[in-house]
């Protein structure tokens, strides 16, 4: 039987992951995929701490990268470090020395994208991502196998658990942003500084890599537009449920003929839609194909094990693929030179919900009415909340579809409205789900 | 670039979605895969119908089994027919000659598995089917591929569409079985004959494939226990609802250390879960991973073109293993000498549903309690209906878990009594989702 080395960098908490699997799995996956994956050598800045895991004898473990990108034996190098500086000196030095790469890292994808899939490509040689979105599930190696059949005409992800559990938390038991965010805290599925998850972020980072597979287009950060879930209260949602929506925080990509959006940002979703019911910590990734329909993909989006499972897979692949000389880049990455030009922001057309805090005073809807009409966005429907102590009311008002430019245009001068108190806040409407 | 060259048998609905998609996404997959996919013969009884596609002129379309087999050119035999004579003679043939099979064909899959398998595995060839469960979505690769760092502790799979579209018009609108059936073949999701899919025989056969991949054994038909959902009224969904429950029919594998459940009936689930979310004709999958935890894969359970959308990425699969000479058997199918023996159905051991209409007399609850604590089945819950004008009542009595054999043997003494009308309904409780 042969045998695939293995170099893993970082021995962290999913690094561990990979190690277990590795170790409790060992007789599986030899009889699946015909091969024995070793475990050559592990890299880390801590190589004392105990991490619950006892390593054969054989595995060599030390502190510097070069150990594992110079070592002629190794053929898979794992990327487990996070972060950018490091872990791209280590794929480049992978890539120099002709090293196949399984890597969880979003960030570094999302922003060295070109550089790295091309080092790749010029060497021939595999790279999978698998655990960089949605921990354990399986939706990249479906974008670019089980879906091969088709064109993707849609994504739409809950791709971030911190944001979904905050959400969660707010349309379920009426909690502000502060409290479900310390939830979340308390509960370890946020981090002490959550800026990247509630900013949308770490969704963007992933929403990279799904429409790099999806669309075989080379797909980095700044490519997409990325709003997060700060400004949204419960009385946002309250309002949603009340027009039968549910408000997520999703990472969306369209295609329309050769043009594709690419946007992060919260949406209304229909409350009925399976997208909607996806709870808690939990992520899903709804995807429209030409061929298939509609389908999703529903799992745990991080965690030890999830993660490891999923990276565990991604070596497995390339393994196989290394015993069969099957070491072409398409495999692990659709190069197709699509011709698509990524969407400005404000030439989108959607429906919007607008929140709007007013004074109670008869003129105030005919004064916003008329600038939405004077901008073409026409109301769908509207609902008002009861005067408050205060004398002010809530106006919510449902756009037919209408330009974002427009829209945008529209939201500033009401905000210049003396009437209106505050900041209008508007979230654009997904219905096709 | 190389060829791999096509024979498709059958060239009814999903055969002629199959020739739209190599015709339609020809410079797609072309590139996806660096292969050119070529279909090179057609075979069908009806060599003359207009199928709304126009073909190449170098497929050559005739009406015998033998051209397709026996063209030396031909790499890939696609098994389209249906049932299971002739579809068994092609696969026959096919393996005979060194052909390897795309096939969508559960039936023939699950009732000849053993010989199938066999002599795929003695001959080196490969065998997909994806699409013969769950139309369109990738389960089966994602069971093989992107789980294997998995051990499967748990399969629940809302597998035919027929029946979930049945029981979601009686959960949603309270129609009767009768009308919610007849509902299902006015929209085109029954056939005139609903008694396969009504009877959870199709869900079976999906099972065994799933169970086949999932556990690397050959599960058949035979292995499966199977009840259908005919005895299922609107007042048990009602019921249901009430106990915070939906019911499904699930298509259940589970593992017990070396034991496997394998069963096909209607459950209770919990209402809120993702799994009872999945409504009318759309299937869903709900998998749990010792490392992975749960997932679930939701789609279009059927149709011509996500069923068409699965064969081509199994064509797809073959054809680029074929390219890189890597027509290991494995590769298709875990062939795991795994040492699992299927758990008789009276060793299960659940919570259960039992509906009982009995007269309205103070002696009846006694009577029935007393048998249950006969039996060692404890009662967890109870509701009884009001008194109707026949001067009968509902009594619903939720278990705590107890044996199926104790459950089955407590009901027919239930049966027995003579305050009790019609047959006592027992219905299988999940709630691990």
């Amino acid at each position: 039987m042969k045998t695939i080395n293995i170099g893993l960098a970082g021995f962290g908490t999913v690094g561990t992951g990979v190690v277990k699997i590795l170790q409790s799995q060992k007789k599986e996956l030899k009889e699946k995929t015909g091969i024995v994956l070793n475990l050559k050598r592990i890299v880390d800045i801590d190589t004392n701490s105990d991490r619950g895991v006892k390593l054969d004898k054989s595995v060599i473990i030390s502190n510097n990268i070069k150990d594992i990108v110079e070592d002629k034996e190794i053929d898979i190098v794992v990327e487990l470090i996070g972060g950018v500086t490091a872990a791209k000196q280590l794929i480049t030095g992978a890539i120099k020395n002709g090293k196949h790469i399984v890597t969880a890292n979003k960030a570094l994808l999302s922003e060295c994208a070109e550089s790295i899939f091309s080092g790749c490509k010029d060497n021939n040689l595999l790279i999978n991502f698998e655990a960089s979105v949605c921990g354990g599930i399986p939706v990249l190696k479906a974008l670019k196998e089980g879906l091969v059949a088709n064109k993707i005409t849609s994504i739409y992800g809950i791709v971030n658990g911190t944001a979904n559990f905050i959400l969660t938390q707010m349309s379920l038991y009426c909690k502000s942003f502060e409290d479900a965010l310390k939830e979340a805290q308390i509960k370890g599925f946020a981090e002490a500084n959550p800026a990247f998850d509630i900013e949308g972020k770490d969704s963007a980072h992933k929403l990279a890599a799904l429409a790099t597979l999806a669309y075989g287009i080379t797909v980095t950060f700044k490519d997409i537009y990325c709003e997060g879930i700060t400004e949204i209260s419960p009385l946002d949602l309250k309002f949603a449920h009340k027009l039968e929506y549910e408000i997520k925080l999703l990472a969306i990509a369209k295609l329309h003929n050769t043009n594709l959006d690419l946007r992060v940002h919260p949406t209304l979703i229909p409350k009925h839609s399976i997208l909607a019911n996806t709870l808690f910590e939990n992520n899903a990734v709804y995807i429209n194909g030409d061929n298939v329909g509609p389908l999703m993909f529903y799992g745990k989006g991080a965690g030890m094990m999830p993660t490891a499972s999923a990276v565990v897979s991604d070596i497995a692949d390339i393994a196989s693929k290394i015993i069969n000389d099957n070491c072409s880049f398409s495999q692990s990455y659709h190069y197709c030179k699509q011709e698509l030009s990524i969407n400005p922001m404000f030439a989108l057309k959607t429906k919007y919900y607008l929140r709007i805090a007013t004074v109670d005073k008869t003129y105030v809807l005919s004064n916003i009415s008329k600038i939405l009409s004077d901008h073409q966005v026409s109301i769908a429907s509207l609902l008002q909340t009861e005067t408050n102590e205060q004398g002010n009311a809530i106006i919510v008002i449902m756009t037919h579809n209408a330009l974002e430019k427009s829209v945008m245009n529209a939201v500033q001068a009401i905000n210049k409205l003396s009437c209106v108190k505050g900041k209008v806040l508007a979230i654009r409407v997904e219905d096709n789900m």
